[in-house]
């Protein structure tokens, strides 16, 4: 990859992970109503330490820090670099202000800007293409944490008034039938300009012959579940799932509540709405979407089917992604997307493809020490950047997780 | 009271509430570290709501809310007034912004100002003498927040410089024997324009003779008990003392550290500096204070030996206040101060003096149904507004709770 | 206090805690439901490592333990004495085993009553007055956490079938007035031959005049605060007590349940049955006796208007206690009982009496370190020994606990 | 499969889990020092309440319960039968006693080996077998529960002195490499007579080449893993078995523990010793499997390339199983041991096979809903009945469970 690409590229992963800032109050940049969705201004200032650890004081050695306590602070979780503050209190720091974050900032991505005109070295450019897939990432997760931090105030403020979504009826449901052999999965290193570990190496698998849905779950089926008292039903749920849903007393998807006449209402980054049948059911954890598929008498699909599935359909050059501006999923009224409008989980549990190997050095923890009690979801969202996307991206969260853009795509035997 | 007088008082209180907010960045607002510790502009606003709710709205049951959700979101604990917010929440609220608030204020204290005006009812005004002094003791509580919101935060940021504490050498230790008998208890209402309904009635109460220290410990002498080993002797410590001392690792008062070499630290609003020997000690647990005492072959004065010591002083009239600006003890290093410098834990439970009546209707709530599990707490304090303080006042916190400026009076048997 | 009488009530204290046990099995002596109800097999093992530690080892330093591990895993809270095994993990010890338990107790008490045939040592005499006093209040422990072990359990068996309980109309409610003055409060050193070191010094209180109830309150009288709603009115309850209630779902005091037809029921050591309405209602905790009182529009008696009532009366000479073997409170249709029924609590937090000192050396933990956080109750329970009690008698407990005899005696200003 | 040999195998499994309780104290029965390690009359009852309601009552729709309460006591997680007991108050229960439970069981197996006598239905012989295999796996549950029970007391008493164990050098280690290629996973329904559900359907994989351990890791080896810092380096870990360490405070597999002189000292259940350094470690964690295995510059095996390496190995006909009586494992010091000798973690998260579907009806609970957040084991264990084994077998334990027999075998590429 040229070097005038890269630099245009991190030019604009950074003008953009500000741009999704832009309608924010400085208030907005600092709370975190639950340990997992940490506040905007520390993904502001931890994908900025990214560049400045990984790429600017790896190539210069002698480099001073920014700001002596920032290493502590917006460090995430890379034990060798050193100690780092306690994810749970990210909502604890007034201080450093956001504009001070924001002239962090600055100062950090000129020096990576000016580092690409004076160097060569291929490791050092692989650092700022993954710090740049590291903030796409990240812009990502501002986008689900911010939609958990309005969405949890009792006053629901909107994030930005979008539009209203179409709403026409989606196509009908069908399973398409997808013959089994011995496929090829992992990314495809002649194709794909950049990939994350996880997804190498590329090995086969055989697959038996199995059908996959044509789109993801709408609403109204989902409210089909709710009603035929799908969330009283212990049968329906794996154990694990069961005890959560006692636990947390759910009673439908997460931002959804019922309003004083009964009607189910959601919340979403445009504000509250009556909702929408059409539209794809969204923030279900894996255990809602196993519970429902196995009410539907189907299931989810493994990750290596699903990512089968996907190649064969070429799937990756359309769908509803973060670049379309609406956050929100849309009705698959027409085209079916296979990716782009909702994380989709996978019957798999997150582990190490055969042969697998960490980078090297500290960035070998930035995936392979999650290897554990987490699914594999797939498909990108309507919060991921396109140009961040392609058909080997493995996501993954707990099961118990919900604050994601995640949805259901139902498979079965043939 | 003169009506104007009282206008004057509220007008003052509303603008002083603010002033201690200057130095804020509105940042510093929103965050809320602890449960304890409530964000800035939740003080700012539930001090405005009190207004609204107990007199405005109690004046004109018209009246219609200034917002519609500010009544859930900054009623703290009226259970007669409606649902709330839950607590440890406050600091998940980004919205209202803090303008919103402001503008809140003003509209409230305006129209309250205003109500003054026109009214001669006697319960109404009774009712914003109480909303100022409510107002005061949360510009004591926003003190006490703030200082934990910034001096737990690890760049330790300053709230204020305000100036070098004087540090000469405290007077000598002495214990004054004071002669017993029967003496009154309470609130004096022929002196004091105010009282809370916990410091009545007035009653008597037989008294054994009983020394008291003529100052406060300092951070010399709690040293000395640091180093004795005091924080590793379970025998000095009540049962639960020692099981907090465990379960939260003490081994120093709140805001001490040791830095990199070895030297004791203390964080106050004017940032961090070494420990000064001479000041009183500050920042301890009723526990800590017990075990010190009994450290010292002495114990705490009940709230009764406190209450006389104090009126046969004349102690309020001096002492170390808010009104000083400097929020932080200072060395009783001539004049000994009864009062004003900290609040002081005493041997005393907080119950209900012999014949006691919570006030009519939801303000009843204020005092009364917290009198269990808390000690009292007496004399006021570096951030205790003077004229809000008298020595009848009962101030009342659990026996764990550090985070106010707390210390140390000993007393012994004659 | 002649030894022989020493040794009297030694072997019969001895004896008396074994008989409670008779009707027990094997397993019955092993688990413990919840951490403060610790199995029957502890508190045997526990008040003989009294007499090992604090007599006999006392009495000749040499002396070796009757086994190596015993003083760890039977030392409830000294410090003074060593480590011990944590409380919440009493009921995870199969080992020893009941038969070892009984065969340490028979070494400890024979060696103890041979060793009163050697000893004149009045300091000895007293540790051994003091152990018997400790194994009586063992005994009512032991029948308290056995109803906890036997009544959690959904077969609610029977401990022993003691009779039915009289269940005659109690007297009318009536409160006396009781004139105020100077009282003396505390142990008469006099006339009581034994006393533990709360209840000293005997000091003089200031008493206002006051009104207490002539009986208990009854389960007739607490069924009607329940249909009243009492268990949903957060304005009848303390805060922390409101808090607690939802924590612990309370809607009724501890052992009621509602049968199939929806009749209030009630397991006592009998077993279960309706609830009687003519009996004392049992098994409040102090929140629930608060809420209660305010509920009636009366309040709780302090301790010293408990004592000072009940030493007017002369009220422990009679009274339903444990040597009744009823295990359960009896209606007071005739003669109002004082004391003997059940624990009555009071307003009064637990603290020391002003000059109080605590027993000399390791001893001195059996009282002071718990004068925090409890609450004092009056006047012993049908599972407390008569002559084990006296009017100034201090029993606590947490606010929250109800598995303690516990009941309620109101009062009110005259 | 013959009935005469199903009554003979029932008669066996019966006799056989009470002769494991033979060496237990009445008090061994009662208690459950963790949630997981239910008391062994938990183990004997349950599984005899399997007959009861799975064979017995299906069988004669019109059967009555032997007792009214045992359904909802010793149902463990069968939510189509009914309510249950929960789990973690399994220890709170002193009754039914144990010779209750005795009784029970002499009941119920009676009328299952004469129900034997009189049925040819097939669906009622194979969940006869069912219930034999259900009750071998409890035998090892009642085995690893009552390990913990003792082990966990401070006097650490023996279970049964079954025996030193050899203790010569164990083999060479080495890695086997194994040819990959299209290989078949799951039971074998021709030769094996009995198998879980979780076992099929038997289906095609596709495996890389890889190699694999010829042993068990041992004492001596995780020693070294102990001695370099291994519990204390984050970078060997998976984040969420570092933060499981740092939560448990774990240094080293649970049993182990330091003399006063510094050894390392492991209870088993011949009682303590020092640790052989020649037999292979066990009860870790998969957590510890994992990080030991990155420590080695290994990883764990799959389950597929487990169960394809066990195949061709002809495993199962050897191995150190329950039937040894040894209860612990043995050096393996001239025939290493796919199986038998102890549980060893896979890398592969427990899931359906592909097309996997659960038993019909209530029993479909036995196994479908545990598939999520759980490890598979392979190789059974020194307390696995060697009947109940067979290389396909799949057992399942969450990744931080410590109190089974689970030890570690290497992997590695080849």
């Amino acid at each position: 990859m040229d070097i005038a690409n890269i630099q245009a590229q991190l030019d604009c992963v950074y003008r953009q992970t500000e741009s999704l800032c832009e309608p924010l109050e400085i208030e907005d940049y600092c709370i975190q109503p639950m340990e997992d969705a940490s506040p905007p201004k520390w993904h502001l200032a931890h994908t900025c330490w990214f560049f400045e650890t990984f790429v600017l004081r790896h190539a210069d050695k002698k480099r001073q820090p920014h700001h002596k306590d920032y290493g502590f602070l917006f460090n995430s979780y890379y034990n060798g670099i050193g100690e780092h503050h306690p994810r749970p209190q990210r909502g604890h720091l007034s201080r450093p202000i956001v504009s001070d974050i924001y002239f962090y900032r600055k100062c950090i991505y000129e020096d990576s800007l000016n580092l690409l005109n004076k160097t060569e070295d291929n490791d050092l450019l692989s650092r700022v293409i993954l710090g740049i897939n590291h903030e796409q990432q990240h812009q990502e997760l501002l986008l689900t944490d911010l939609k958990y931090n309005l969405g949890k105030n009792p006053m629901r403020p909107t994030y930005r008034d979008v539009g209203q979504s179409q709403s026409s009826r989606p196509i009908c449901f069908e399973f398409h039938t997808i013959e089994g052999g011995m496929v090829k999965v992992g990314a495809d290193l002649e194709t794909d300009s950049f990939c994350f570990d996880n997804e190498l190496p590329t090995h086969n698998v055989w697959l038996e012959s199995y059908a996959i849905a044509n789109r993801l779950v709408t609403n109204e089926e989902y409210l089909g579940f709710i009603q035929d008292g799908g969330y009283e039903k212990p049968e329906l749920w794996l154990s694990d799932g069961w005890n959560e849903r006692q636990k947390r007393s759910w009673v439908a998807p997460e931002y959804w509540y019922q309003d004083e006449d009964g009607y189910w209402c959601e919340y979403s980054l445009h504000g509250s709405d009556r909702v929408n049948p059409y539209l794809p059911v969204c923030h279900v954890s894996f255990y809602e979407a196993d519970a429902f598929a196995r009410w539907k008498g189907a299931r989810l699909p493994t990750e290596n089917e699903w990512e089968h599935a996907a190649s064969s359909m070429n799937a990756e050059s359309q769908g509803h992604f973060a670049d379309n501006n609406h956050f929100h999923p849309v009705a698959e009224s027409k085209v079916p997307f296979m990716c782009g409008n909702l994380w989709q989980w996978t019957a798999s549990s997150y582990s190490p493809y055969p042969g697998y190997q960490p980078l090297d050095g500290t960035l070998g923890e930035y995936n392979g020490k999650f290897m554990s009690n987490q699914y594999v979801l797939r498909g990108g969202s309507c919060a991921t950047p396109h140009s961040h996307y392609r058909n080997s991206y493995r996501n993954f969260f707990y099961p118990k997780d919900r604050w994601q853009f995640t949805g259901i795509r139902l498979a079965s035997e043939p």
